[in-house]
């Protein structure tokens, strides 16, 4: 069997080339390129990554599963694990889960096989059982017992600070409005950092939640203004932008104004322009440091480091809108 | 070398049992899965399609390229192309290029070397020059003179719609915004379904283009503006909805009212909720016909098929909103 070498002389440029041409690195130029493909062909020499898994059983896919690409936070989260996986040479295989535990169960055994370097996840549903402790998954914004590490937003400050900028814009009744799931997930959080901001302002308040997930937007915000003190809070802490959002449109049917009769702040901070109203008073997730933090996290784990099982949570702020 | 009836001989299960692990079929029970893991790692088998791409030199890859995901015309397209791959077995590797050739280019040398099966693209980089012919490529929204299939929305239709519909709506002094793009796109075609319309109605028109990529809004809205004819226009088709919304946002500033002023129609359909205004009546992309389309010809392409060399463009519909 032939070898970098007989490639190089056949080629007649150096073994460096050869393999920087392997490596698909740019720096080679389109001719010298051609001819160092043309001799690994001729000599049948087999270059690529897929003999090299084939002995050493590495593979440079990084899968991430997500519920929804279409979503944009998930999208833009995407993007900047893309970029950061990138700048290591690593490529991202897409998963839309949907939910669905099978379709996320196959790249786990994807990754029990070698076929993918690791795991980045962000699923609801609880495949925990499914998992194989030590293998290298980094979980977004869910917990698992077992040895995965998990990056997230400071999701229970972001709660204290919605509640704050409430307070601050007036509000002396406020409410939560949430959904229920059935997986302890780090967004829960959001709701116990509004009831202890409120709590230590000496405030009452609403905690308003329906199981996840909410079919019916009608149903669901039908049933929370059915409740005459429901319709009489001043503020409102949705535990997403689109949620909060949903609350407004829905408001208007009561001859709800926001913000002159309620303020309203939501959490997640999807609007990347000015050019759509209203714009949210939101707690803006920092997606761009969960990103680079979940991947440089993994690739650590896939370089053999020890895993340590805190859970990182960065820091979230406060964008004011026109909802406050 | 132990092959696959050693292994369901020591699992104590049939031959077609190991081979639906081996494919990661659902079907199998967890208890039975374990066996043949085990008996496959006892007797050192290589079941996994590392060793099959080996000999056959085969990948269930598909690389998607597009400038970007955080794009919601493209996560949207990304979301039904994932879709039907995972439908057929197939996976997807995403990259955004950022208009980035070296990064594009990285992908057809993975394809030339058969480390994905396929690609597939939104490209408006000049790269055809790099292209090998008769390798899997289907492109999106944009030509390749060599053989490389293209699908598209029909870009023409949707010009002269967008133009008959502000026609209705009673505008007489109709202007096209865009941009211009170096390499030819489908969605230049948009300009000339808009000019043909207008013309056939006996109006008279203005078209206002800056080259592309516009880094920066005030300038082109300030030039656009500047001019008196171009203030006095009742009617505008943009390019894209986010053009249409930046118009509206920058026609404020000179007290022009959208729709009472000025009747403005977009392209694309981003637009997923009516929860934020204004909400822009839009040529409606058929995002999920063009992204299901695209798969199945990739794959076709894969199977051997013969190439044709047709574009195939999507009828698309205008869908009213606020702006008209």
């Amino acid at each position: 069997m032939s070898n970098l070498k007989d490639v190089a002389e056949l080629a007649g440029v150096g073994v460096g080339t050869v393999s920087r041409v392997i490596n698909n690195q740019p720096s080679v130029k389109p001719k010298t390129r051609e001819k160092v493909l043309a001799a690994i062909k001729q000599l049948n020499y087999v270059p690529n990554e897929i003999a090299r898994n084939f002995k050493m059983q590495k593979s440079n896919l990084v899968a991430l599963l997500l519920p929804s690409i279409w979503n944009p936070f998930f999208s833009e989260l995407a993007y900047y694990i893309e970029d950061e996986l990138d700048r290591e040479g690593y490529k991202l295989i897409l998963c839309n889960s949907g939910g669905k535990p099978a379709k996320e169960l196959y790249y786990f055994d994807m990754l029990s096989q070698n076929k993918v370097a690791g795991v980045l996840g962000i699923t609801y549903n609880d495949i925990e059982s499914s998992l194989d402790t030590e293998i290298p998954i980094v979980s977004i914004d869910r917990h698992f017992s077992k040895s995965v590490p998990c990056v997230t937003s400071d999701n229970y400050t972001g709660g204290r600070i919605a509640m704050r900028e409430l307070y601050k814009a007036g509000v002396r009744k406020p409410a939560f409005l949430g959904v229920v799931t059935s997986v302890f997930s780090e967004t829960m959080l959001r709701k116990k950092g509004f009831i202890d901001e409120a709590e230590s302002l000496g405030l009452d308040y609403i905690v308003y939640e329906e199981p996840d997930p909410v079919m019916d937007d009608l149903k669901y915000f039908g049933n929370f203004f059915k409740v005459r003190e429901r319709r009489e809070v001043d503020g409102v802490f949705a535990i997403t932008d689109l949620f909060a959002a949903k609350y407004i449109d829905q408001a208007q049917k009561y001859g709800i104004r926001v913000p002159q009769d309620v303020k309203v702040v939501g959490f997640d901070g999807i609007q990347d322009s000015t050019l759509f109203h209203p714009i949210l008073s939101t707690i803006r997730q920092p997606v761009e440091e969960m990103a680079r933090t979940s991947v440089r996290l993994l690739l650590n784990q896939i370089a053999g480091a020890a895993v340590s099982l805190e859970t990182i949570r960065i820091p979230v702020q406060f964008r004011p809108g026109e909802t406050t």
